[in-house]
């Protein structure tokens, strides 16, 4: 078995190496994901290895462009009608020949990992690397079904905005295939009065839910409806992505949400709504017990070049300093106590760790930290986090290892490399004469399969 | 000897161990904590374990409650007049039930050495460890000043409100006890207007102290004059917990201390009322010499349910963010090359190590960094401290380690696990040869004795 | 060959000195430093051992003050005429005295390493040390041009204002000395309206470049002039010091130009000016190339003793919060990815390394992280900034170490420590599989010599 990620030390390595044997082949459990469900819907061979793994994946085509190559030079689509590689073969040579921007990153350890072990090819990237994973994409066991089984997989929770008519995942109940692919409510389209075309969703959004979302009151009665929709689909949590983790009521929200409908309205306006929406699906979490999980912090689309010219979500987000004492005291104060509610925080700010969200996860039965997000979803950063909030939460108002991947074939090397640096982090503790080996191997299994499980009510 | 806590690198682990030695038996100097003198007056056998080790403990309590066991489950008096658990042993079980939730935490450590240490109790925690301490309780030799002579302390600094009659220490003093147990000022309560029942609190000190209180000036008399009286009681410092560090001389100090007096002020004005205050006492401080140990950055009363319920200091303070560039420079322009000055600072917001505490004390004659507060007072967090602050202020404008406890009985396995970290930190100084083993001894030495007794004048 | 750095794990270690022995013996590029280069250009023996290594060395002097002893005892030239310590010798061994303030500084490390690599002294600092350094600087192999030669320096960088006249670069060329000694643009002193004399230095400033600077435009002009002859003495990038990051157009800054050259202006006009300013110097470097450097966060002359009795940089300065995510926006959406520009941002906010740091330059490829500066260029805080920025913006969006400093005889040692710790950081990360050895040196000799020259296009 390989060492990889293990601390160098001899004896700590044997630890750790002992630890995460025990949890190494557990079935995988993947609360908060972004695969798009059509893939399993359609179970259709995967295209080119380029368009497979490296035109989708922000984390590769942000390193490149910081160094002066476009994502259009690597397949992604841009929206200002401009040229766009198209040649699977040369975007994956453009790829290799800048592999050696990747050291030291989680990327490089993903795609090692997934070449070696989902595609059984090893050795450095290079040209010859597309032609042996081409190869094996048009084998039978290599479409995302046989994929899906081969990665022990136990349940995939995917994300869908409010408005989607829910096609794919019918699809996938229809076929009764045996996978279990659940849906997260993700209503930041409807909820972000600065995203473009606001109004528009909000339509389609009464549309939908056959609500008259041209009042406030109704836009509520729409999104509980489709709540209860998408519990149908087996969601049991939403998933907020704001600026912010500003929660707040707000007495003129109804008026702000019809100046909405009607035109712009100011950034200060955004905040209020958006905070006061977080205290209403905090309420209708208390109705229908969907787990409420919060990621805040990143200043969306800041990068102007890429948005104009790609559009959203292709890697142009940028954290900021981030307050939950204050930010959160409001939701908090309502109901952090109230056994009906589950709320996950995730952070893009790691100095907040000892300072606010342990403290924080550490008194408030209703929160738990959620694992580290984007930018901190890597082996040192893993580290630091297990390092920081451990000694005031403990492990257990954790939430376990989430992938937030929309990269299908990575999945099993994220949780992996999850599993081995918190095998790492217990071994030093037993190492140290902080815990047994038994209450490591415990709590190993513990963080790596009941909690998630637990926390969001799988 | 144990290896606890020694890093797990056999070379680094000896040199640890080798200095750890040298000073593991040196004797206890605690010259910030929360120890009841009234404990050590009365001098009668501590009442159940759980009474001892659990209720008063807001590290566990808090732990518990963040997986929703309120505290009154584990004895702790509400002021609602709601139930209370008042069994020992039902508590003590319910905590035993709970016990792998603190592991990774420095509770963990601290209880599982103070069993085994203070009352040669080994193993798990487990329901007959009850009926073991409680066998230990009722002999003489653990009575708390048999602890005290046990635990080898040379001082013990408790921690007293001006309005404190201070018949606890004349017990102790009138007994002619050898234990050096002094006092220390806290004028918290007579100073944060927002605090409620401040008029009638400053009305008290009026009459504690002989002075009118009902002017601004009356009131500085007032304080004055406790603070002489303090150092009767063995005072060497001051100690002011403000959410904020802010420092700052107020034009209107007395029209908002009158208007304070007749009913609520504003947020704002209690905070510009605090910052003004602390510059009074450290005018004070030049004058009769005591040490002002600052301690900024928490929320008081953040958890509403906890406050309405059980009231103050019971586990819901949380940290914020704290700013220290600009909030002491008021008091360091004044006062920060005054050699009659000596200001001790603390912080819950780690991420101001090397930015502004390391940079301030290290250039400051004036300022001393204090030990990790509370929330950072465990292994990772002391190592962490080390790391960041010694590079900009080395070792000799730190403070030395304070316990900043209730628990008595923890205070000698809270001063070894500082103890044992540092001698960690420094064998790995003199394994990557940036110190010689006699540098890192004679430095261990005096970060745990000689320095802590010279910065506190004691 | 001396271990010194090197984690004690011996795989780890073995590893780490295979590494750093291939680029042990590269040149040393120095694109960021302060030395005088009328060093150089006079070539005369350095003076005595105190006022060539301790009286200019701010991180020595600042931590003796921190302990109450003030800088005129260490020969420090006051601005208020109060006595010096003029004797070398006294000033020495009030140093010695107080050597041991210096444990687990890198001010430890550079001083040991210094005496003992170029001056061959070897063992404590001792009053007998003074005379062995003396005994050296009289001889011909330690002056100055000897010492550049013996240092194996290929490229230094000195840091000039626009108002120098350039003399003492015109002396080193009109020698025909081999060494390479730029000039680096640092405006400062012409840019900061709160610099007391700002008037009379524009006034200066227009008269060098005949241009007049009595309007906006024409002080443009000036700084564009002068930045050509720059140019011509090297000149590869410009440096810019300001207490935030903040850019932004200003639609008055004429106005505001105006009101400074006839008085003071607020905090707030300063603070748009400078921003303003920086937007005008990028836009000078897409026409001039001069790299530009920015380096935030300092509040200048914090230390207002430090600043009456002895004048500007003399350590007094104390960093602040740092935002960047919002602050650079403006600069970024401009030119962040106009090929021409180029931008080297440095902190002293280490705790903006992975929120905000390294997800820009991840993504903006005009953006290059620069190596921790004041405060952060010891052996703690290199490691910390490589395990924090590594992960997200890799190793190549980052510009290679720079000393930053004015002691001329610390440059070699100082490029030593970063590459011993860049060795040990790759090292580790070869000891877990995450690099290979090959991998991890090919980094290596990149990050140490490839990569500064690339960036700072030298």
């Amino acid at each position: 078995m390989s060492d990889l990620l293990f601390p160098a030390d001899p004896q700590t390595r044997a630890i750790a190496r002992e630890l995460y044997t025990q949890v190494a082949g557990l079935p995988i459990v993947s609360p908060h994901g972004r695969v798009d469900p059509g893939i399993l819907a359609d179970d259709v061979p995967f295209p080119d290895p380029a368009a497979l793994l490296i035109t989708p994946d922000h984390y590769l085509t942000r390193m490149l462009l910081s160094q002066g190559i476009p994502p259009g030079e690597l397949g992604v689509r841009r929206i200002d009608g401009g040229p766009v590689q198209t040649d699977a073969r040369r975007i994956w040579r453009t790829f290799a020949d800048n592999w050696k921007l990747f050291r030291g990153t989680p990327s490089k350890l993903w795609l090692e990992r997934t070449l070696r072990d989902v595609f059984g090819i090893d050795g450095p990237i290079t040209y010859d690397t597309y032609d042996l994973i081409e190869s094996r994409l048009v084998l039978p066991e290599f479409r995302p079904r046989a994929l899906y089984r081969r990665f022990n997989i136990e349940v995939l929770a995917t994300t869908e905005s409010p408005l989607d008519n829910m096609s794919r995942h019918d699809k996938l109940d229809e076929d009764g295939w045996i996978g279990r692919v659940i849906t997260t409510f993700r209503p930041d389209d409807v909820v972000d009065l600065d995203w473009l075309g606001w109004p528009d969703r909000v339509w389609r959004l009464g549309e939908i839910s056959n609500c008259d979302t041209s009042t406030f009151d109704g836009y509520l009665d729409a999104l509980r409806r489709r709540r209860r929709v998408f519990k149908k689909y087996g969601a049991t949590s939403s998933d907020h992505g704001h600026p912010t983790a500003q929660v707040g009521v707000a007495d003129d929200v109804a008026a702000i949400y019809q100046r909405a409908l009607r035109g712009p309205v100011s950034m200060q306006e955004g905040e209020i709504f958006r905070a006061h929406m977080l205290m209403e699906f905090a309420r209708m979490s208390l109705d229908d017990g969907l787990v409420m999980q919060l990621h805040p912090g990143a200043v969306r689309n800041h990068n102007r070049f890429l948005h104009r010219t790609y559009g959203r979500d292709v890697g142009g987000d940028i954290p900021q300093a981030t307050d939950y004492t204050w930010a959160l005291k409001p939701l908090l104060d309502a109901y952090g106590h109230d056994p009906r509610m589950r709320l996950v925080v995730y952070t893009l700010d790691e100095y907040t760790y000892t300072r606010e969200l342990a403290p924080l996860a550490g008194v408030y039965p209703s929160m738990f930290i959620g694992a580290p997000w984007w930018f901190l979803d890597a082996p040192e950063a893993l580290r630091r986090w297990r390092e920081a909030v451990t000694e005031t939460a403990g492990f257990y108002n954790t939430a376990g290892f989430v992938d937030d991947t929309r990269a299908f074939c990575s999945i099993p090397v994220r949780h992996d490399v999850s599993r081995r640096v918190d095998a790492s982090f217990l071994a030093r503790l037993v190492a140290e004469h902080r815990l047994t080996l038994d209450e490591a191997a415990d709590t190993l299994m513990d963080i790596t399969y009941s909690l998630p499980k637990k926390v969001f009510k799988l």
